[in-house]
């Protein structure tokens, strides 16, 4: 049924879901895998699908006929996180291959019942927690994997934002632990290879007061232990005056791995009062590019040769179950327990 | 009664208590500054109470000796930690200005005790919080005070050994939070600038099960929020295989500032393999060396001209309340609220 | 006759003489601008002529075949060195916009009159100066031209390959100056903004006698005193350990700009025994990946929009100059007076 | 005669020449050595003469009284230039180990018979060449003749002072070479190992037109080449307006080592339009103060212990030849080859 089966000769046609930024990124870089053709581009904002099916020689269909049609080989959702379930339970029935944004769903029912859905089709499916594809984090976990720094025991990730979205998208985000932390739980399982026993979480409304009317928090602070006993420390917060910041470090019994930002250039700059460096990438678009582009190659090679996802539906759950305990812990002001 | 008093003219005869590492080296720096002469050196290890009055022209007395010396003008407490309370209090009321190293004590009561006493007799009473002195971190909160990055918002302290003390010690420490942590509570309430509303701690014992054995543990996570909404991370482990590891960074409303190791030599060598630079200076002798000269001579200016100490016995009380609150937020895995 | 007469809406047809490497790398990168078709490619080798025409549904033809072509919008010439010269006189003749490799020819006498074709046929010429194009390069050189650093004094140039070539390319590669200092070359008139009024050279064969054997140098140190004064040393190495080295410095009347190398990662490894980064990127081919793309943009608004080529023969001219300079002060040992 | 033959326990007296600014830093870092007295001070300026004494409990006597003392052991020349060679051949004379500041002299002739006396004498004799003991570049010198880079082929030394002095001090100073690069040709022998086969200097008057009128110059560039074919390239600025710059690195046939400044703190600093570090350390007294006190020390052994001199008169002697080369390569504009 999947174009894995068909011969690497054949086209592997794709619809996408989703034509906007994230969308667009997608589309561009799976169009730019071998053999892969764009056929349909769906989104209730038709200009928007115009738009990307035309750079790509797509059409503009509904979701009825893209799933109607059993020449599609993969379908790529990245439309709003509302219909992410919906997308995934019927490309799964379909039997197609499946890329989808994060995260699964905000609910882990709903997201719980798409893990299931595509484990019984069988199916390719990837969630797009892109950071593992980065460069310097995919370099750095294969090295913690070689055993450079013996058997990992700490982890500290710093993320953060350069400035916190609209209050509009913050009310229908979820809360800034499925929203922006998923993408850390994440880290925090693939780096530490291990599961959360307990989990803290603190946090404040710190740069904008309509962030705390809204019900959500801007900053946080949260700590997990794992059920080795190993421990992890996340901060995040939605506005870093100097830009993006994504970083993580990891202690091991050997040594320690770190991994930095990446600036645009490598200019440096003496004058009278400092030595100067670029500010970090300013956004996820320019720090994440080659993840990104990565990322969708890893699709197209999960789909057509068969090579099993490295981010996988149960991941995208893992991670919004440790999203919705850090959100039971802050809410409450207690650790959280997670079960086996 | 103190120097202060008798002008600068006269000499400032000091009492040294304790004569081991930390002796020795506050010894030397106090000589150091004009018009100090160290008159009695105090150690129930004879031969090292007196290898170290020899290097100094000084006499080798008991306690008692030493406070009947009413020309004393300070003391300096560098003895077990047992015996610092009741020193501090000695030297309270005979007068006398005081340097005690950290902590205070190892129980909440005595050590409030002592910031009563010292309050009560109007003497200098400095505790030795040598990180403060650190030019460094000095620098960094001189920035920090000036503006330079808004409001402080969040603090993310990492705090290394490069490896555990014998168990032995670890049995009579107090417990990581109390020998280990004290420091970096104190770095938390400085550069915050404000106090702890609630304190959740966790940890574990990664390096040695003869730690966990002691009742200890080697690695802790530590997550404060302040009474303004701050956040702070504190990350600890009782070993590092790369060394010392003294790491602070502050992120504000319109920046962020880092406090970094230092390297014993600015070498950079380029192989086939690798750009390396030189592991941090070994341990706190040789990373606080600059901060431990700093902070004698700012004792000497309390003492001498009435400036007022920058780390109080009241310091040493409240980062003591910290790890008390820690250790229990630890033991009974819960979060500890703090009163006003 | 150009296409950029045309209007942005006809295609602009492509002939890419040389399906080497580094034509493979232009033919990829121009083929990604909008409205551009590779229609021809000729190389002697035809294997190789037919692989890169094959990727991009081009033909193999030969020169008189391609240039019989009147639809034919521009040519881009990576063919051996040898070939520059006349490939470049017959696009001038047949009124076709040029990109060529470095160096224009290995006689002053074959380049000048290259450059003088181009001038009088008035077309669109450029030379592939790809450094000037780097992302860091670029930056640094706009915020010179800003007056970051005030007037421009000193330039630094550090030009390392990771190895040296086969003995039999270095034979017809013109030698170290015209082959390999000739980018630094450019690197100097372009940031220091000024010419050369007097120029030393000497050099060594330190890493292959077979580079002596061939009468050629693999380490040289130049260094050049502009016509107002300034100062630029170059040195080079056909074989640095560590990789490909490519670093500049500029010092101002108000401070200093540095040009760094890039790292594949940002992973920082702390071990017992450094503080380890990635060596820098591998080989021109990695180092100037975003350059090679820029270079290509910028030929391709040079060719459809008439901005003027920012590297064009003149320029290859001028940095060939320089080489015969360097080439003759290393071979009699003399400094060597450039006249106006 | 010298107190290396009496034993460490007889006190070591020492005479001071010149109570300048680096004459106050030798006798501090001096006198705090076991067994050392400083006994005299001489010094035209009877003012800053008794300043010095009176900190160290020393006596204000002429050239004459201080030589007349046979219990003199050793004597430290910080007088200015022009009194060196004097002083020295009265030291050698008089049978004193001595210590005395670059440069020996400013005419080769004197400074060779300077180097002559004390060879005969066999006092030991030592050159404040402190850049040797700098604990950056005595590592990275350590490094390299333990072959971390196998053969050394190639070294750029940047050497940047923050300001040009006044202008009657450079009439006297003997031209930037003989002031200024000295401690940069000594840099050279010692890091490549080797001795200078030719020398091609050029320079110009950019940072004050005074210096020109002056017939000096406050820029240079530097080429050596050495008797085994090793090249070496020295640029200098008398002024960089971030401040003093001091590095240099050695490209060896397997490997680079480079030495950076050093900054007065490690705070990083992440605004909204870059990441800053400190600029480097003010000038040479800060810089190097830490090879001032180890460079002292190393005399104190040589003088007590009979450990050879790291830094000879004949070192002196060399440094100032290849200044004498520079000059004259600048001043005719041509390559100057050294004899054996």
């Amino acid at each position: 049924m999947t174009s894995a089966a068909s011969g690497a000769a054949q086209t592997l046609d794709v619809a996408v879901f989703g034509a906007g930024r994230i969308g667009r990124i997608h589309a561009g870089n799976l169009a730019r895998q071998p053999g892969v053709r764009l056929k349909y581009v769906v989104d209730v904002n038709r200009e928007a699908a115009a738009a990307l099916a035309a750079q790509h020689g797509a059409q503009v269909v509904d979701v009825d006929a893209a799933f109607g049609d059993a020449s599609i080989g993969a379908t790529v959702i990245c439309s709003s996180t509302d219909t992410h379930a919906e997308l995934i339970l019927k490309s799964a029935a379909a039997g197609k291959p499946i890329f989808c944004e994060k995260p699964v769903d905000l609910t882990i029912e709903r997201a719980r019942a798409c893990a299931e859905a595509v484990q019984r089709a069988g199916v390719v499916a990837m969630i797009g927690f892109q950071r593992r594809y980065d460069p310097t984090f995919a370099a750095l976990k294969t090295r913690l994997d070689a055993g450079e720094i013996g058997t990992p025991e700490m982890l500290i990730v710093t993320s953060r934002d350069p400035g916190a979205p609209p209050v509009e998208y913050i009310k229908h985000s979820g809360g800034i632990f499925k929203d922006m932390l998923i993408h850390d739980f994440d880290i925090f399982r693939w780096i530490l290879g291990d599961e959360a026993s307990s989990v803290h979480a603190t946090g404040s409304c710190l740069s904008d007061p309509a962030i705390a009317d809204a019900g959500d928090i801007d900053s946080t602070a949260v700590t997990i232990r794992t059920k080795r006993g190993r421990l992890c420390q996340i901060n995040t917060a939605r506005r870093a005056a100097y830009g993006y910041d994504q970083r993580f470090e990891v202690l091991g019994s050997e040594g320690m791995l770190q991994a930095g930002n990446m600036k645009p250039t490598e200019v440096v700059a003496w004058s009278k009062t400092a030595v100067a460096q670029d500010v970090p990438e300013a956004f996820f678009l320019e720090r994440y590019r080659a993840a990104y582009a990565s990322e969708m190659a890893h699709f197209h090679e999960a789909v057509t040769q068969g090579v099993p996802v490295r981010t996988s539906v149960a991941d995208g759950l893992k991670a919004l179950e440790l999203a919705e305990a850090a959100s039971l812990s802050w809410r409450e002001g207690r650790v959280v327990t997670l079960g086996d």
